[in-house]
């Protein structure tokens, strides 16, 4: 009997593969050659024909494919609960923007690498995310180990970052240049929204994004205030904006998208592009509750984001999937509005779809090795009658007992492989006395 | 300098204090004395004044009071994720009804034992509770060291435990015996719902709890089927046949209450019944949204509840405040709507008051010394703006690192103190095991 050599073999109780069958696999093993998933199976079969260099038994467990953050800030988790229950203009102008505006690279860093440890110890592998200074996020992305789509936001007005939007191409293309070589992150070309940039400026945007082949993402139809705001700026709401200017295409991802008519669904749906669910974003700024069971019925590709620690406040994709299952139910009135499958679906395959990914998301032969490891073994897990279902409605972030990330370990029984923590800690404490001091 | 003695001194970078004047106080630390707390304050003061038995430091975290579900059925916990996304009938009458058709004393009892492992682990330290064998429950609850109020529920209909209602009354006198020296756990009578019961049978049973002494809890308003069901045997809505049979008194606990209109609010608050509200449960269930912020402006005082965790699918308290606190924020589309401070003033002292233990839910002299502390060096704490904040939005059952109950630690570091959570495991395996049996 010959054995196959491979890297790491993982071992657990279940494996939820979220293939194209969504194969559950009880006492099953995943074998990692290099950055790949070689083969997936019942343990007895993987051990029989592989050999591995190291050997991870996670115990009673759901090994899954890491879960796929389609929406965030990562910087901002250096403001997680810095202003609470405060109407959406209060919070911005008086607490956001006041400390962004103060905001270097190195603060911008720091924010990310906090972010980051928190994404890797919940389990999560891969994030969009958006935010100024992301060559310094990127630099964490890079020494977490975890992988991203970078967005360098911009405005119509001058920032602090930018004194025009066009200053923020070359900014973009700087980016896309600098991570070219790293398979771990990409660039999204990234305008912050319909009514704080202009129309041209959009198109403009969406040409450099078809130049440099990448994604093109915008916080779009988020609230009732903002379609308000656009139609008396622009005299349409912001998803009929961008069917004008021809925005969208199958490579734009729209976050939010909470107040949509049926014809701006079908607009979406007929254009490709695709849509990223932010619950517990949209309930905490009270911006309503998105109709994202309009968007799955009509095919449009859905991924599931945390959006940013300080409006959530904090980026466990499982507390996502729980109010994003639950929610729909609620509001709808219907106990299969939205179930357990489906939230899985949108944060594992669906989400790799949203990022451009494509060999994430799922645990098969040849897709890269972002693998999670769940311990069952813990009082509010038992018992297990369905582990698809405690992964959804009963299981945290902080259950995560293993994330690899494109076949490397980044994080295993509360220890980070890849970023000092303490370091992080002591620098994120010091950066609350400094944010203090901007808000007076 | 004289010290006074004490038994125990928790300590704690932050105390929550949830009294009067919802006192912040940092570096604090709590003298107990036996089963109460003699003194909170600074910790220097404390030391100063104080010397103990023994000193928990819990180093960088948030001491605060043991949080009180005001809702539940812990023996469900045996059930946990047994059935999801089924429509409400399918999932009674196919899954739960078979099951418990079959439950004996003793799986009530490793049901019991099971939800208390997870209810003590996740800082919630009293809740009221409604099933079948409750002396089994509160068997539970007596060696798990928390407080409880035991309901055995009825129906007009014969059940597997009583031919009659008239049963139910002898077995709870008998439960209010058996636990009437015991000063952690009471009793209170518990119809079911006004749908399976009959309004003679409920105005009987209010004369038991008031010969008694005890608290009056039942299921109503739970949702639009429900209201409808009523309305086609009565002629009237749930909470109107409570009040026309006098049923809404100061010692009535009606547990959610999503369906209610304006007026059946105004009889509620006239009468000084409680509400308990509990969000996960509605949402899950497809029951609706509950008007919550409406009984608040009223001056009905609310609990907060998980229900059972087979409609949830955890007993996590920290989960249920933070999904209270969202979900009105989005649906009313207001961030004011409902402050982190009010969700945790309904699942502390609010609570407290809806489980009539009075001298819990707020950490000061004379008060039972029902004590948790939240480990907030976590990295999905980090940094710290707000306590109360993070307490709400960002941190989960499992960030708890103390829960002492009534003056006894009760779970510590992950371990616990009262109970064997290997044997309960083990025992609970094997129930999975006969439910599926029972399922086919």
């Amino acid at each position: 009997m010959q054995h196959n050599e491979c890297d790491l073999i993982i071992k657990g109780s279940y494996i939820l593969t979220q293939d194209e069958n969504r194969t559950l696999i009880e006492n099953g093993a995943v074998a990692v050659c290099g950055r790949k998933i070689a083969e997936a199976g019942p343990d007895k079969e993987i051990e029989r024909d592989w050999k591995a260099e190291s050997v991870i038994d996670t115990g009673k467990s759901v090994i899954m494919p890491g879960l796929i953050n389609a929406h965030t800030h990562v910087p901002m988790t250096l403001m997680r609960g810095v202003a609470d229950d405060l109407p959406l203009l209060d919070w911005l102008h008086n607490y956001m923007f006041p400390i962004e505006s103060g905001l270097t690279r190195e603060l911008v860093e720091l924010g990310a690498m906090l972010g980051c440890a928190e994404i890797a110890a919940s389990g999560t592998t891969a994030f969009l995310d958006g935010y100024m200074y992301e060559d310094a996020v990127g630099r964490a992305v890079d020494q977490s180990g975890l992988k991203a789509v970078l967005g360098e936001g911009f405005f119509k007005f001058p920032s602090p970052f930018f004194k025009t939007a066009e200053k923020a191409w070359d900014t973009v293309k700087k980016l896309d240049d600098l991570f070219h070589d790293n398979p771990r992150i990409r660039t999204a070309v990234t305008p912050h929204a319909v009514f704080t940039t202009d129309p041209d400026q959009l198109a403009e945007s969406m040409k450099l994004a078809e130049k440099l082949g990448l994604l093109w993402q915008i916080h779009a139809a988020e609230s009732v205030p903002e379609t308000k705001l656009t139609l008396e700026t622009f005299g349409k709401r912001p998803i009929e904006i961008l069917a004008e200017y021809g925005l969208l295409t199958e490579r734009t991802r729209i976050h939010h998208c909470v107040d949509v008519t049926a014809d701006e669904i079908e607009l979406i749906r007929k254009s490709r592009a695709q849509i990223s669910h932010n619950p517990q974003s949209n309930l905490k700024l009270g911006s309503g509750i998105c109709p994202v069971t309009k968007f799955i019925a009509a095919g449009i590709n859905t991924g599931l984001g945390t959006d940013g620690a300080a409006s959530n406040n904090n980026l466990d994709m499982f507390d996502e999937m729980r109010t994003a299952a639950l929610l729909q139910k609620g509001f709808l009135r219907d106990p299969e509005a939205m179930p357990a499958g489906t939230v899985l679906d949108m944060a594992t395959i669906n989400g790799a779809r949203f990022l451009g990914f494509e060999d994430t998301g799922s645990i098969k032969p040849g897709f890269s090795a972002d693998i999670i490891a769940v311990d069952m073994d813990k009082m509010h897990l038992k018992p297990v009658y369905n582990p698809l279902s405690h992964v959804v409605y009963s299981a945290g972030g902080q259950d995560v007992a293993l994330t690899v990330c494109d076949g490397n370990v980044v994080y295993r029984d509360g220890k980070h492989m890849t970023l000092d923590v303490e370091s992080i800690s002591r620098e994120a404490e010091k950066a609350v006395k400094w944010a203090l001091k901007r808000l007076g």
